[in-house]
């Protein structure tokens, strides 16, 4: 006989009188008293964020809710127009497009300024600390030939609107930390070693500001998905009372033209 | 040749200089201004709530957010166990267990409730009027051998402590409508049809308070996932500092008792 | 303290020596003897299917596995373009679009027939006696303004080549049973009731011909699902090799053009 | 006005009279003729298989389809409890849990002696050269502290017995090629790198098995995902007729033992 085991938890427990969530009681000092930015920011770290902070993860989130029609929007709408039985299916399958292409560049952008300010050791005191840390930075990348994460955006290439909004949030409210001031440094010296200027991209800071609020960084992709999913279920109402979903399937299977198929022979 | 098609939206759209959301200028007047709770009800409606409305609407979220081991909680952290390079998709599979049975008493409901008040005709004007429909409601459910939806829970069998904490936040917000006093009132009449006194579900409760909200009767599903969302991301971050995925999968797996098959034969 | 419990299961088992399924030595008897088609049938019924069921399941699956440019397809080919990173999302992400719509008159078909065949009690013993169920059938249905299901296809207007195949193959294997009987009868009696003739569909055949295989009907999504996870499987090879999905997301995605939002006014 | 563009597939294709699926007639030609196993490796690879490429892919898949009580059996089955009106949702929710780790060693193995492979350049003529390059491959990964891909097991510590048996198959169909070779080379030779005798994992043989048949190497783990998905449907049907799910959820859920948050402090 084995014993069964018990798993312990912080968030969510039931007795037959109440409920708690991270401790609190459920019914009087969460319902109506804390937002649900702030009821998200609370469950991923276990503490309750302040004014600030909420408003800055906030921020973050509409910066990311929806950006139109991107593969995950299209994604649910087909979905739903296929299984309208399903809205969790539907919901689901769009998350499932947030993966390191369109939505990797949040995640992507929080782990490579972690990396950077771990592997430099002190912060830098200023702004011309972090203008040296930065070229440093830049021309390493550039010498292995790869990518700064979240330089460059293929629409806004003068420069995404998101990006100094976001920074702008982050130091009214006294949460511009290093993660954000690298990336502003970024911003700054990249010309000069690329020979060009490239704009800081509005996804990316949204990993540099979350990684400032100290959020897990195995977790930004998932502050990403909490976005979308706002923004997925606004696709799904729109869709619901003007769909197009059937419009788009029929216009990639317009002709159905069929191809000679293209063998893989074996080796 | 025929001509590529144009798929209007009202969300997100994006020019070189600017990025729009629901015909608002993104960076300015949504980011730090716009809460998370309140974005997402403006995503699914397309109008921008009032305040009232989005603190019964973060009550709501905050009320199905998480409630500890849920299949869908035990769901997200196996499937992060089995595939922890993929966030998105443990998130995924979490929401795909919101289905008719754990989340569905929200959206029956609010459909419910808005049938009955439908073919009512006109609301009621006072609690004898609710009282009186609520009346012939449950009468009529128990005469087709029907459960009124929403009626019982099965741990908080002496009341569920959101439910009137919910009616008191909207009754404080002025959104206490039809559909939160009828279900209030079938909470006082019941017993008389069914000979015992049975707790109004907090899950329910919150379908009623949406449905009030105007929100569409279609996506109330929808939103039991997003709040749970950011109760799936607080999951994944516990487990990923606490691990208990392993020790749930070696319990199941305990023994690997194997029984014979049970042949299903033709018939 | 509580005991353990154990579930047993009669499917995958395995210790130190050896591995069983269905109490069969997996790498002695199954391995390398036991075709896949056959494996699928024997896991979902707890039963060795004989050579003709095989042969029948297998044509109903070769039916189902792909049929082009489906929403299951798009969503597939698009969720990785945007998460390359994880086949398993983009697999799953085509499969939630196999719901009530886009897969389900196989499963309707089955559940229809079944039920109908239920009711009448005998089942008939010739031809005719078909016929007659068969009328009295469409007319109900047509009585109370419904459908018949898998009457009707939106390409195959004078008939769906799966069909007529379908049945000779059942034929050939003596797995010819009520339920493709009832379903061919009423291909032949429904144009004195309608007053046209309609095709039977393809994938509504399916669904009578896995019904007189004893499969459960339940789970007759199921089958429709795995013959079309390898189509997914082949759509993601192709598109590895000669990708589209990046012009399709573009072309959805094409002027962006935004409308005003249409907002739902509170009633 | 931007014309329509048009995207070809050599997969299904439908017109008013007939189908075709890799241009070849579905009705007359695949359905009835085809086996399921077949149908997949032609799909992915758009080219017919011979007999012993099929009876050495379905071993594969026989070995792959179902492990018992693994996190992917027990989330669909909990997905089905939770939500038991999608079969589409409860299936894709265990694929989501075939990713790096539990289905990993599939593609891991393939992914890494196709590149040995690839850098040794020619092939070794006989035992003793794949021996030699066995050898100079797990000297060189212990070196670097590394693991050799598919040694190992935690349960057949003496063996697998998928292992020699999979071997077998392709030995007696004349599939035996470089990467099965290489793999067993390096069974034979890692214990006097290693000190200590390690099984050949059956998940790994069968990685070596796949890229000898010359199938995408970026397809391996779906061919694991598709052999799944029969065993997940074979889950499925138990729960359905023998429920397990509800005493899983319980004895997670037991005593529902909170305890008191562990918050992450902003750094």
């Amino acid at each position: 006989m084995t014993e069964q085991k018990s798993y312990p938890t912080a968030l969510g427990a039931a007795s037959r009188e109440s409920i708690t969530l991270l401790g609190t009681d459920l019914a009087a000092d969460v319902m109506g008293e804390v937002g649900f930015g702030e009821l998200a920011f609370w469950l991923a770290t276990q503490r309750r964020p302040d004014r600030g902070e909420v408003r800055v993860f906030e921020a973050v989130l509409a910066a990311l809710a929806d950006h139109g029609y991107t593969p995950t929007a299209i994604v649910t709408r087909l979905t739903y127009l296929s299984a309208p039985d399903s809205v969790q299916g539907a919901i689901a399958a769009g998350l499932l497009g947030g993966g390191s292409r369109f939505l990797g560049v949040t995640e992507d952008v929080g782990n490579f300024l972690h990396e950077v300010l771990a592997e430099a050791g002190a912060v830098p005191a200023d702004d011309a600390g972090f203008d040296e840390l930065a070229l440093r930075t830049v021309t390493a990348q550039r010498a292995e030939g790869r990518f700064v994460p979240g330089l460059g955006h293929h629409v806004h290439k003068d420069g995404d609107p998101r990006t100094p909004r976001l920074m702008q949030i982050a130091r009214e409210e006294g949460k511009f930390g290093p993660h954000l001031a690298l990336f502003e440094a970024i911003g700054r010296v990249h010309p000069q070693v690329l020979g060009k200027t490239l704009p800081l991209n509005g996804a990316g800071v949204c990993g540099a500001a979350l990684a400032d609020l100290g959020l897990p960084l195995a977790l930004l992709r998932g502050f990403a998905l909490l976005a979308r999913t706002a923004g997925l279920i606004g696709q799904l109402a729109e869709e619901m009372r003007h769909p197009v979903g059937n419009d788009i399937f029929l216009s990639v299977d317009l002709d159905n033209r069929s191809v000679p198929p293209d063998p893989i022979e074996p080796s």
